[in-house]
């Protein structure tokens, strides 16, 4: 029997849980917009999926942005409205409220595994056009068996481990062999590869990752060429991502580009050596209030690692020299200030760059979208949690 | 204008963000469980509950364990039938769902700034006993005029910096300043100290624990001094947690211990030295299926980053001697076989424990609490992303 001391004199608790406002409104000041928040600059995000649209067009490759950046469709939405030819989930879940949203074309990038799972991927493939990873030959009989018994059909690409050591099939027969399956089982059909090495995207150097770029593209070539001399079409060649696209690009090996993290740009993609070659934004941000300052060198905001992730390292404040993140912990960042003066006030508001986007969008309910000082909208992350 | 491709012949979209199954249901057997899921193990959960309120009410401790740790109302409401005293939460909003769910008797252990959280505050403090903690005359003020503005009245703790370097006064003058201010602040009612030391709980040895609790409680004896030596009444003196809770509870100081962690016993609090003092079990589980077997010597994992935190370690295969997880992506964990025998068959389910249990519940919107094979419920995590 559950027992809560019940105090005297107090409401009742009828609509406890409508008490808490959004975070804010379309049209409110930057100031009032209440803390943790994540931001969106929208004029720092439209240049972004510009400058990797025009990048793509340029050398007539495909756009299909990875969704897993943000899991928000308003965002998707505005980048097929630019000319992305789709999206990529990595989720089978995780596509749901893309499609409700009115997104038709979906690479699901990934292998998908197990009975619940397949029902749902079928159940959407009857909603929208879809495509799926596959490396393994039982995987592959179960998918057609699900299509089969919901009555839907999807198109197929075989994932091929280009160095990644992730998922992916290793050898150039193991994907002629898994190929002339796919062709055969009803409810498939066989329509390219994935090719996608999530280690390259972050290599300092422009140089490395131009050489190991082109080593991948190589491993590609092979597999390709062996699916050619085994007679069987291969219509696209879906990979890469922002740290790789202007080499993915130029390999004449992708039919279509994965980027996500581009249209951000965290702390991680920020520190890579960009040349001459792209010029990205950072358009997101962590929005927190100073909520403590016990000495005269520190001050604590009010989010932590609930609102951020930190695997890629703590978030940074850009343009406060003398002031740094050196501590985040579950529920406050802890700054340091070099002198008194550097040290923000109490209540004060201050912006932080995360160090790694997608699982920090993750982390969010919503994207407090911005233009200049004023909130233009507040976004639904609508795939927040939806991992299965 | 937003273009979507629209296929031909897909069905509409209607009702497919209700595609989504829940991941399990009452009377399920686990292995029907849709991953990646939260699994509570009730048994090794109550265990762990008794544990810890035997050892408070052995010392005369009031035991009010944090729901940070959980966010899950329904975790909250056992504790308090087993006779915790109420709960802390570390934010303002996630304290909402608790008071929605019965709960009447929450300490807010964190400090809170800003004109809407102290609004929200004040709601919740008409509908609960409610206390919380300052640490700054500006911030008490500000607290103070919030609840006049909205007739509602609050119990405040001052947070003292017992070492942790976070939020809290720092001397014992400053307690004392700070609490005459307090007492004399229209709707507050200074009742006591907050003493925290979060750094403490995961020192290795049970000896360097001790050490370091002790030096803390003199701490917090000082300002206890300052305050008698004053004539100011301090009923309260909360602080401890899992990690330091059996020297806490001894010492003499504090009045209540705000442990969270007990109830799980993730692989951080578990490599901990506990010597023959507290003995807490695993109850906590994070279950992934094989979605990848690409070679003899690695498996797959379907889940990553978005559904477990990382900066304690990576999760933990238990009971595997031969597998073990090397690394975790967004949406993977890569499992090593030491032999081929080791390694798990595709679309086998394997239970892994989580390295921190607080940021981990926080990603996940509900917790499958299971008895031995069977699905007892699935609890909501409600306060899951109220960090405001």
């Amino acid at each position: 029997m559950v027992e809560v001391k019940q105090a005297q004199a107090h409401e009742p608790e009828a609509a406890t849980t409508t008490l808490l406002p959004p975070a804010a409104h379309p049209g409110d000041a930057c100031s009032l917009v209440d803390t943790p928040a994540l931001l969106l600059d929208l004029d720092a995000f439209e240049d972004n999926l510009r400058t990797m649209q025009v990048l793509a067009e340029r050398h007539g490759v495909a756009l299909r942005p990875h969704a897993k950046a943000h899991r928000c469709p308003e965002v998707a939405l505005r980048q097929v409205a630019l000319g992305a030819v789709g999206i990529c989930c990595q989720k089978v879940s995780e596509a749901l409220p893309f499609v409700a949203a009115g997104l038709r074309d979906i690479h699901i990038s990934n292998e998908v595994v197990g009975a619940a799972k397949l029902r749902l991927l079928a159940e959407l493939a009857r909603r929208a056009r879809l495509t799926v990873c596959v490396d393994d030959a039982q995987a592959a009989q179960a998918l057609s068996e699900a299509m089969l018994e919901h009555k839907a059909s999807i198109g197929v690409l075989i994932e091929i481990d280009v160095g990644q050591k992730r998922c992916g099939v290793q050898t150039p027969e193991a994907t002629v062999e898994l190929a002339s399956m796919l062709q055969s089982l009803p409810g498939l059909s066989f329509l390219g590869v994935q090719a996608y090495h999530g280690g390259l995207q972050h290599k300092r150097s422009l140089d490395q990752r131009q050489k190991a770029c082109d080593k991948a593209a190589r491993l590609v070539r092979r597999h390709l060429d062996a699916l050619k001399l085994a007679g069987i079409p291969c219509s696209i060649v879906t990979g890469g991502g922002t740290g790789t696209a202007v080499f993915d690009v130029a390999s004449g090996v992708y039919t279509e580009i994965q980027a996500g993290s581009y249209a951000f740009m965290d702390t991680d993609y920020g520190s890579i050596d960009w040349g001459e070659a792209l010029a990205f934004r950072h358009s997101l941000f962590l929005l927190g209030t100073v909520m403590s300052t016990p000495t005269a060198d520190r001050a604590v905001l009010d989010f932590g690692l609930k609102s951020t992730s930190t695997e890629s390292g703590a978030p940074e404040l850009l343009g406060h020299d003398g002031l740094r993140c050196v501590a985040v912990h579950d529920e406050h960042c802890i700054l340091h200030a070099a002198s008194p003066s550097d040290r923000p006030a109490l209540g004060q508001k201050l912006r932080l760059v995360p160090s790694h986007c997608d699982p920090t969008f993750n982390l969010h309910d919503s994207l407090v979208a911005i233009r200049g000082d004023k909130v233009e909208g507040v976004w639904p992350i609508s795939a927040r949690g939806l991992s299965r």
